[in-house]
């Protein structure tokens, strides 16, 4: 014990290039640790081959499964459906109409029956035709108040720790660290910078066009519209990270077969490159699908068995939200040593 | 003359709210150099009921006109159609087609009779087609070889020094400075990092789309398609602010109608505002058009009269280059206190 504990406290003097103590508690030690550990060290010390000047360290991380719960649903979708009542109010003529009507019903069975173009027609009812200030506003009005169902939290606290770790370790480190979701911008926006320190300009999301016009006091605004721009999801991520950064990355991090081409992108840039891939393996702590779970296809989420592959095929790093994360959520209590919920 | 000179240090030691000295050397003393100063000092100072946290500092500036010369075509285009004969030698079928056979004339006249048509098949043929790393590197390798035939300097040499300081100057006050351009947002990118000190990441302009593709080595890579995605003039500037960096913002400099819709979303913000139009009013050391040349539209750059109406109705700042500019290119010499060319 005593060993370990000396071992450990000069691994930390040796490895870690900024700040005092261990940068990741959140994690146990093993190679995803080390990973993210040895790649700061040699992108950060000018005297190795494979260091990065400060204006070129870009870290871009998915968002939902990869920074925080994406189960039961997309924590966009349950705000969108907790809209519809105040939507429907505005316009009672939707009340009688398909899809509304089934959402008011509250039948829970129902809404999960919904169609993805039912489901488009609830997002456009519920994110767009507001200004992007109230729009942004009513986000958060909702996320202080409305709770996840499973773990009785704030959807803001399903954060999972070591992630925001690791985004505080790299820009601790002179990296600028980005999210890529295929989620919406602005909604990801309206909570980033309290949620990962990530301000509105270092998000990256799918986006809808917004129209400039003249409010009604005659002031200049812009309003959402129900017509989408970017779709940040697969090969969008790439084009979107250029469009908006500019920038190949050096490091990415991502859950599913929607961030497979910003990883493939990433990789495939010059000197040093960090590839990660969260695996959901942990239905104790949290849920068990994808690769870990022995399915293909998981419902939400999909984490093809192709990319698990791949990334073992490419050295890419996949992390065990089992074995390599110690502490999960920020909310978990840690007593002697133990960390307990 | 000492009272004079004793009046500015003092002046100097009260208003400027950080650094030594004069931030703005290149301005001359008059209302646009101390709307400058003074914003920044109420913007900085805690104290202060205009002070703005300083995650929100977020200044915006249009490029061609504003921080460097237009005259007598944006520089992008002089780019494109010098690419001509380069696109021809890999496609010589080309050679005999217009409007590509005007260009490889050489004929002024003819060519600057070119229609928008015309030069949109110039723009898609020369700017598209290549990936994004191509792309940076052909432009990087023009712009250090040719040179403006009226100042005969390389074009990266026509910033204006005043912008230049007034970018670095906020910068230092902890803003973002960021390009919000009617140009190629990846033109734009190849040279702001090395001209304005403006990465990447905070150049926001007109964009085609991005292709993500595997070279023939199977290489992750994104070419550059010929299909316009954002059109980041009048409405769409303030719309690709907020695309890109979702905040409004503080500060926002134009020269021309095209900058009037950023200008306005900036004033209609909360808070201490700077808006500026630059007026090109200089014969003798730049050029004279728009209003400052009885022009009610000048074939570029349009400065309508009624931009300049509605500048003075709302009190935004006009800079006149004549009086306002003390040394307008960094390429001028300064003798004995008196700056020459």
């Amino acid at each position: 014990m005593l060993a370990a504990a000396l071992c450990a406290v000069v691994g930390i003097a040796v490895a870690y290039p900024r700040g005092q103590g261990d940068p990741l508690p959140a994690w146990n030690d093993g190679a995803a640790k080390r990973a993210i550990v040895e790649f700061v060290r040699v992108t950060t010390d000018k005297a190795n081959s494979r260091f990065v000047p400060p204006e070129m360290r870009i870290a871009t991380f998915d968002q939902d499964g990869t920074l925080w719960v994406e189960h039961p649903m997309y924590t966009q979708v349950i705000y969108a459906l907790d809209r519809v009542p105040v939507v429907v109010k505005a316009k009672p003529e939707l009340a009688t109409v398909e899809p509304f009507k089934t959402v008011l019903s509250g039948n829970r069975d129902a809404i999960a029956k919904l169609s993805m173009s039912d489901l488009e027609k609830i997002l456009a009812a519920t994110l767009t035709g507001m200004s992007v200030e109230e729009f942004n506003t009513e986000v958060k009005r909702w996320l202080a108040t409305a709770r996840d169902t499973h773990f009785r939290q704030p959807y803001t606290a399903l954060a999972y720790q070591p992630m925001v770790e690791v985004m505080r370790f790299l820009r601790a480190n002179g990296y600028k660290t980005y999210i890529v979701t295929g989620g919406g911008q602005d909604f990801v926006r309206a909570y980033a910078e309290q949620v990962y320190g990530v301000p509105p300009e270092q998000v990256v999301g799918s986006a809808g066009e917004t129209k400039f016009a003249y409010d009604a006091s005659g002031r200049p605004t812009l309003i959402k519209e129900p017509k989408l721009l970017l779709n940040d999801d697969k090969t969008g991520k790439p084009e979107g990270i250029h469009l908006m950064i500019g920038r190949r990355p050096s490091a990415a991090f991502g859950n599913s077969g929607g961030d497979r081409q910003m990883l493939e992108y990433t990789d495939a840039g010059d000197g040093a490159r960090l590839m990660m891939l969260v695996l959901h393996d942990d239905a104790a702590r949290e849920y068990t699908y994808g690769p870990a779970a022995g399915l293909p296809d998981a419902k939400v989420g999909t984490f093809p068995q192709s990319l698990f592959d791949e990334a073992k095929a490419k050295g890419w790093t996949v992390i065990s939200m089992k074995k390599d994360w110690r502490r999960m959520f920020a909310f978990e209590k840690e007593a002697a040593g133990v960390i307990a919920r």
